[in-house]
């Protein structure tokens, strides 16, 4: 199970970049139960709307990212993404399937 | 290096489904370069807005990404995806970055 967050294209990317690379995601790493974090960047627009980049955060299982929502970590985590994405943000729970 | 279509939920996700996992992804299967396929199903949205499903196609890199897109079997899979999936998809291109 996975929490994914869902960025738009911010006005400053560099002051993005900076505030969620060295403030934001050191938050999220202390959130209990978290196993890994992938970032996306995406680099080009095909199709559709544009988005800027994703964070996808990975959970033993539903319990685990339930629990996870509710710490203070995650608390602490969302109050801090509320001073620099607000209104850029999308999130969202997801399940993973692997086709090879 | 990643094609990324994301998918906004369908009027009808049983025909979507029906069309995306027996015709669409089978279509894919057969894209050159192709190394992995990984489906999201969004099962919650908690804030912004709500997407139904997310296809991430893994390449090795840029390059093989690029003869993928310009391929008879993806152009297949792209006349396909427009019979069921128009105005629902947004593709974009990212690369990943994983924080364990």
């Amino acid at each position: 199970m996975k929490l994914v967050a869902l960025y738009k294209k911010p006005d400053d990317p560099a002051a993005f970049d900076e505030a969620y690379f060295n403030q934001h995601l050191p938050l999220i790493g202390t959130v209990p139960g978290l196993q890994k974090t992938v970032i996306t960047r995406f680099t080009r627009s095909l199709v559709g709307e544009d988005f800027y980049l994703m964070a996808e955060m990975y959970f033993v299982d539903e319990s685990a990212l339930k629990t996870a929502m509710k710490s203070p970590e995650m608390a602490a985590a969302g109050e801090n993404l509320n001073t620099f994405a607000s209104g850029l943000v999308m999130m969202l729970f997801g399940t993973e399937q692997k086709m090879e």
